[in-house]
């Protein structure tokens, strides 16, 4: 709730447009809905521009419907589930209009079919096996009104796959790495560009990976500027900046 | 064994209502009862305010049938097992009276119906998916006397969900904050009230969240004073600790 | 600042007794004075009961005379100044009333002579070299207004060392447990009591010790009930732990 | 090199203006200077849009003036100089015209001294030991041409330092969060404002801290959405990622 | 092989008894015997007191029938073989004399019925979870020729009940103690008497127990004199240096 | 691509045999065959001598068969698909000739029968539980020509079983140990051998072996000279390094 | 306090030759003697064989005095005070008896001068810079009444340098391998002789032996059995534990 | 000692040549010198190619010196001492003859002026930062005899850089790259290549850095073939093993 907000609501109290208890009411429950196991941000669309997103591990498929119910009556759109498994999204398809992609492990509620996509954000990863990651990031973005351009294992030991896109990489507004292993692709391609780099270690690799540690080290790390960091395996985090950064420009 | 029962028990000694060897044979073995895989502390009762817990976990069901036994034999009552699994729990029941809480993984032997509840612990969550561990918290504060109000999914990712609950946590005695991920919650509540802040760091999330590790070294460094930590999902731990401290003002 | 407070603010808007830009201008600025490298907080003595305590490390000398002369021409009595080094001490002491321990690395600022102490705060340490950590918290919790009774270099090495002054730990509100190398004093002492006890580990030992991580993690996993842990080394945080709990019973 | 270079100096060559040697010899030197100790990127200007950074750490006051020797003969203006001892800054500054900052330590050499500033950046710490991280950030944004709105110690411990600056927060394109300890500050601020974040891990804290350690994994499992990561203490990366993301919209 | 040996074999050659090429032969191939996937050690017996114990994970049931028959054709009694599945018990038992243990999950090829047992080794667990590994301890100590006591769930929570066993632990020459969680017993035990401890940890716990090394390193940094580690749930380990140093007095 | 080719390309250039565009095209396009989820790199063949070797873990059989079939269009043989598991194998071998080797988990598409094989790569482990990585780097070995010798289960609790096989070790161009637990064999046989030694830590063993950590650190910290480390279990790679070092003298 | 002290005290009170309060003190008081910043266990010379050894570092000067002038005063000899600096040992010394060590930082006050030495211990290092931890392992056994013989600089990179020497370690009764880096000999070691090793990991090596790590996690799952470990560095913790074994069989 | 070795010298003694106490003290001691801090391996000329390697870190310029003045009245020459501090050097230089390289802390004793140097080893590092552990390698490597080619400065931050001297590497024998922060060079040059690259991770970098070991984790982790790694700041290592290599060819 921003400082304008509570200056009007004041300003009406002081007008006796409003009473005291009314405005204290106001501030104190007016943007959350309490459902008991979870406590929905309807206030999140205004604030933050998008509305709430649910992480879907950990929620039961009836939490998520339950949820996903009270967002719909609302009027929201466009609700994505994120780390959502193939069981639950059939149960929950079978009540409220879902679109589910298997590979990045996405849902998207009430999905807008024609959208506006604007900027140009492209997703690189290291190899085919970061491509589940690299789609879920992908997807947020889209979903979210961008462009995106992929271009899929272009990893640093064949170093030409890289520099003969180089034309795709000169064009991007924001840049999604997705790399494993040792996570190399990262500084190479923050070395190239001028644009943002949004870099996410993968879990792919074995042995001393340690399941993403030798990449998120190597990416914080990165000799080149411009290149910030998310979870390991936060696709969705990565898709979510870029599509910030990418509608600052418009 | 405190100080006074000993002085006691060499006073009857010198009195002569007891023998040496008597006195020695009750220094030595009157509060366990060995029953080869465990060593039951009858006296922890009498110790410590209330009796032992058992640790369901490593254990099998016969064997914790054989402790409940000795257990309910000298009259126990509110008998909790923690970490106790559905399966566990179903053979149990069928010989001794057990109350179960799948959620939370307790299971409560020989429940008193009607108990007095006292003071006021606060169970708060980050999230939905730290249910279980908060419930595991709220029931063992529940059966070990206490009143307890539940806010769940009040999150910093929406501040204003927790700040609209001031007045819930303003009326706590004690206030048990869960919370997985990053566990920025247990600081912005420690930096708002008055009263103990114990932290339960949950091992809710996935990559460098490592399994709960992110949660507890940012509970550990809260910035805020009054918050003391617990194990990852050591929900029962918090709510045996909120419990004494609850109980100090009655 | 508390609900009701919000409320009387917004009923003497509504009673026109203020205007609504004072009230807005009240609820933003009060309780804080911005002095540049700092914004400190006037409030938290209503707020939390104590005012604001200072970190001295990563503050220079001329950084805390300037938080502490605006804290004092508010009126503000005992403040602590913690990991304050002897020769800042001395820089700040030469226009600041300042009682300072160098054992402890503790100031304290425009100090109330005669206090009223209450309740009973129990400090034990393991070993002698955890007597610095330890006076850290028994001097927090003396400020702030308990009692408390030290037992040092009662570690587990020698349990009988502990036996013996059971009756000091039977009559304790609050226990803190300092220890470094294994740490398994908090473990000891918490299966003896029926009191809260805090647990710190310290930095104390060598090689696999790793500055306090080996007792850090023996207290987190203690196999008594009713052991919290604070960061390792963080006297003060325990001690401000304990008087909070201590005060509960008043 | 970027496409349209290459295929210009192929076209050249097509023409008989050059030979084959010579476009062979241009691809292969003409962006860098080897001097040895250092390989210089005067390409990346054109490249990156920022001529080289140097960090200062590692290298002499004799290897940094004779990479800006070189540099500076070439015309750049406003080049950075990272980790700089005032030691070191001092050596340079005797034949090289620079501006040294020294909490952030930092150099400017040949400073541009009227210079257009675009957008805003808010840097906001979580305490005052953050400052000269944050400093870093700041004078590293401003240099590069940015805005920059500084917001010192609102840390989470007293939340409402934050929130009545919450107009400020509001007003930014880009807000960079430099804390140590627990790093809560990050999510926080991630959870109010609809613009990306870039947060900043401090080594600031102690014990389980572990050297930023404790900030840096929170800060990756933010539990709010749009917060990216840099390395611990890497202020200079935030401020340089802020400003490429704040001259997007222009 | 020993000095004595090679002095004896070249003896020999000087006299003309074998010739160089025996001996060298001799030196080079004698004790063991390679299967291909296997070298066995039929000298160890000679060298080291016990014959060849077989670690059985990672190891197929039919690869240690092949071991265990070439060394029964040779004699050996009492083969040990660790962490040996009640599947590929089955299956060796089908032609091999085979006494299995599920609990210690050790199986003990060719065992000699009637045996002599020497000494005192007690085996003392934290709790009850510890038991298998205790199991493993003991067996071993056993089946290498100990007497073994075993005081099982004595751990630190409840210090009564192992100072009431007191007199069963003075009589130890050497005791073993396996305890997970913050392995505590060690330290309290070490303290207690005058004979050699060895510590194993177990990885029974949660969180940050993280699987043993909590206990680990506590019993490293035990304060205690005179304790020695092994791995984390090295039962057999233990129980076999046990049972070299219960032999030294014989 | 190399220098030499560019300069061949650029030298038709001059002489008009190709246009610009070709060239551009030519130098930007050529080694590269993407087929969406993976960019095949022909060019590798003539760039590092062996052609591309698919890693299989991450990848569906589906998508290894897709990239297997553009690779054998152009004629490639003896291509190694690693980390296969045998339902996958399974899939892929009812369309392309392969040959699996189970215990390796290696495939091997479109195999040359007869192959020259040189040099001589002993390949050596401390264990029998070893013996599937070091099948890894053997096969890798053999199938890019190289002769390799095996010494299995000559660990360093025996180390007369690897001094009577010094023969072996004394002929050797290239020695590979593969060793888990304590990984000592690598130091070993360093200080034994004048050839290069590619040490390969594996995950066998348990608790502080942590999954090959402690072999890894052992081997890496050798007192020994000559010895490099790759990878925990990566016997591919030691496979591959040693080929290219045994290739060198040839 | 064993229980047959316990028993005769009980029977004295008894017979009337003592009251229950004298043997309530006397159970209380006896065998501790505080002097505020110790707790001296005079007990313990009865109760462990050896009086009390006092842990130098983070202790000064003046406390260490304090303990020994109460140790002296009860007549005790040889106490040990370890990791003692040359200036704290040339403190003491002017006034209590003193024989300083001072590589390996150990000084012996009011030694023995005659003493019986029995058994054989036999002290091995890897190298040179093992030596200080090393003979403070030698110098304790030495004080403890053992032979010893020092066996330095065998380490595995030369293995022909330790199997040179194999006589002395068959005839030893207990082995001492002091070892940093990869820490390898104490499996060789292990794995040549049948009396039991005990393993000193050492900080000595650079980048990832991690000041000890290393050395410790190899020595912890050494493939030879009869190894047990002690902390990184403490080689007073291996002479105290080599003595005890040493011990049992005279 | 070399099975040749043996075989002959027991031909002798079955010729009468010698006598068995000969042989066998032949056997024994001939190899080593006890210079009693040090055991001086006297026989690795011949057994590994080079004399016996010093490490300068942990000994004293007394004993570096000791040790030399054996292997100089022996005819050594060249004889490395790594890790030697300058003021070492001073002290060694005044009775031995020494070469000594600051920068590389090595130093040289009894060099060989005029050598032959074969081959071709490249040396390359990502920044100035590493060049002192690139210079150990480089001079390890030319005093081995080999010819060493210097690339200092090629960081994947700006490719163009490495990708210009791409002649340079494609003429090597054996690369050896030197890289601290996020170590991506070793994969980047690993993928350009037919030659074995060795890896050495520097502790260059601050804050997730963690002295090495992310450069240490994405070296391992290589996504390119043929590239094994050696400790950090190993730089000595990687030169003798690149020496190793670089010979097999001659």
């Amino acid at each position: 709730m921003n400082g304008q907000e509570v200056l009007e609501l004041l300003l009406k109290l002081e007008n006796h447009e409003i009473d005291a208890k009314t405005a204290f009411s106001t501030l104190k429950g007016m943007p959350f809905e309490d459902i008991g196991y979870a406590n929905i941000d309807h206030h999140r669309g205004i604030r933050q521009g998008t509305c709430e997103v649910i992480y879907g591990e950990g929620k039961t498929a009836e939490q998520i419907k339950g949820i996903l119910e009270r967002m719909l009556l609302r009027g929201e759109r466009d609700v994505l589930i994120t780390r959502l498994s193939s069981e639950k999204a059939a149960l929950i398809e079978k009540t409220i209009p879902l679109t589910y992609h298997p590979e990045a492990r996405i849902g998207i509620a009430n999905e807008t079919l024609q959208k506006d996509h604007i900027g140009n954000i492209v997703v690189a990863t290291g190899g085919t096996s970061d491509i589940p990651i690299a789609e879920e990031a992908a997807i947020t973005a889209q979903t979210l009104g961008n462009n995106v351009v992929k271009l899929y294992d272009v990893g640093v030991s064949g170093i030409h796959r890289l520099l003969s896109r180089h034309d795709v990489l000169m064009k991007a507004k924001v840049i999604i790495v997705v790399a494993g292993m040792e996570g190399a692709l990262a500084s190479v391609i923050g070395g190239l560009v001028d644009c943002p780099v949004i870099a996410v270690p993968t879990s792919v690799g074995y042995g001393a990976a340690f399941n993403g540690v030798a990449a998120l080290l190597s990416m914080l790390n990165s000799c080149a500027s411009g290149v910030t960091v998310v979870n390991i395996d936060n696709g969705f985090g990565a898709g979510y900046s870029a599509s910030m950064i990418n509608h600052i420009g418009e």
